[in-house]
């Protein structure tokens, strides 16, 4: 960690002492290919599949690398977060292995699947409105309440060290990478991609993925400065909340571009997954892909790592489905 | 191959020769674990992803093997058969290959996703009824105008000894196997299950589970000989064929039992699957776990491949959006 102008960014060290922490609490996730997919864009890629991860997403990297950091008596006063869903059941799965209380705040318009997997794991939900101001009023409250540690979804240098992990792997798993495109929400994963990449392979370009109706981290990378919207509207349900700080840091300085797919192309794209390659992911997964194929010249020919963050769908309310 | 009493039957060289003969066609599919499936069940299971095959489903082992045995002259004028579903596509596969026409004969009812995809591979379909009595007879003028080459989606020897490649993978996947569990329509995988165990482990059980829907086999095994329905009706649509006498040979001599399931059985254990271990695949392929849910005293504490035999689904129809 070291402090950039007050800002606490974590280093590679991080990412290090991060996997050797979760290690025996998280899959290492299965890198999947499809030579029909490989068709389609005229590109290479290689699926890091973290829909198949603990509790269903990448997000338990960054959940569990907080949690076992703490010290016992901070421990013991639980953990809380505010989470549009996967980071708060990937927090819960955590502090559930951990045996420590999990108190989350969640827009009641959250996926039911999503929520009740968070019961699940032993997490305590408390409801806010779907917007950020909500969620940050709501969430100040059980704070104060519980005097439990605060775990941001992304803006935490402990969540980006964890999250690292993830393409820490990827590159172990396959060579030569051109490179690598994962979603961009409030940039937590991206934020950890820069971070190792940028140390282990500098050379491999970074891209982030954004449904363009929430589109805030396309404008932000365009303006030069943080943009955020309140309570964008987007199948991709992960990837409504805006940059921070922390993730800013990290976006501005390693990030390639941002590309951007409209709804119908994330759930075609979403589709095109499940049928072709046998998976079961959610929609803000599939933005990479939609992105890819809604510029190919930019991939073609090209070795490029897809993260796939996630699987957590609600089964009854697919998006093709109307 | 071993003859007996007129009877042409594969023997485990033969898998070996199939093995040696289809590897650069097929994918060595994955096995993969699910820590909530098995404290649900009581047993520890490994799924054996068929569903990430080549064409979605194992059968294109079977095909592959009897497409790349042809003599240069018996392929010149192509293959043809009958099929539910993945048996065409599969075919249609192979031969597309090898260069060669496909003639495939299919009921109007089967799921569009699976005709398209026969037509995606260059196969050629001539629609039949949905009974095994209209099925046979189209077949037959078809065979008769084309002079293409005969491959039985099951009760060919070359199929059975495909098939046969896929537990010598488990095998070498998975250590202790107590038992094996596939599903059985007109038996040809559960043969080929059978053919490998019996010779590399024969300590190892082997189960067969089917729709209770479409017990044709069940009540077979129970009754000493073939017993068949023509057109039963169940969801698991890769499993309505009967038995015949080359798998039947194989079914009453090595099956230790054969296990059923109810409809909603079947539709519960496939979105279990899906949601727990994010995978696609089809009804049929959630029979083994349905049949292991109705009778977990059998699994408790054992070690259980279970095959998973395709994910060729219509995503547009999911068994549990009514």
């Amino acid at each position: 960690m070291k402090d950039i102008g007050g800002l606490m960014v974590p280093t590679f060290d991080d990412v290090l002492a991060a996997h050797a922490r979760v290690a025996p609490y998280i899959h290492r996730t299965p890198v999947l290919t499809s030579s029909f997919l490989n068709e389609l864009t005229g590109a290479e890629l290689f699926f890091k599949c973290e829909n198949f991860q603990k509790a269903g997403a990448f997000k338990v990297r960054g959940a569990c690398n907080a949690v076992f950091g703490l010290t016992d008596e901070m421990a013991a006063k639980g953990v809380a977060t505010h989470s549009s869903g996967n980071h708060a059941l990937s927090l819960s799965y955590a502090a559930g292995r951990r045996g420590i209380p999990c108190h989350v705040v969640m827009p009641r318009t959250a996926p039911q699947a999503k929520k009740d997997a968070v019961l699940g794991y032993g997490g305590q939900i408390t409801e806010c409105e779907p917007s950020t101001s909500s969620r940050e009023a709501v969430f100040a409250e059980v704070q104060a309440r519980t005097g439990a540690e605060f775990v941001h979804p992304y803006n935490d240098p402990r969540v980006i060290a964890g999250q690292g992990t993830c393409s820490r792997e990827l590159l172990e798993q396959v060579d030569g990478l051109d490179a690598v495109i994962a979603p961009i929400g409030g940039g937590g994963m991206i934020s950890g991609t820069c971070l190792t990449l940028s140390t282990l392979a500098p050379g491999v370009e970074v891209f982030a993925a954004e449904p363009l109706n929430a589109d805030d981290a396309a404008r932000s990378f365009r303006a030069g400065k943080i943009i955020a919207d309140d309570a964008p509207e987007t199948v991709a349900d992960g990837l409504k909340v805006p940059l921070k700080d922390l993730t800013w840091h990290f976006v501005k300085a390693h990030v390639t571009d941002v590309l951007t797919a409209t709804e119908d192309q994330i759930v075609e794209a979403m589709k095109l997954i499940w049928k072709r390659m046998k998976i079961v992911m959610e929609p803000s997964s599939a933005v990479p892909l939609a992105s890819i194929l809604a510029n190919r010249d930019r991939f073609k020919g090209r070795r490029v790592g897809v993260i796939v963050t996630g699987g957590n769908v609600d089964l009854d309310r697919l998006p093709w489905m109307k």
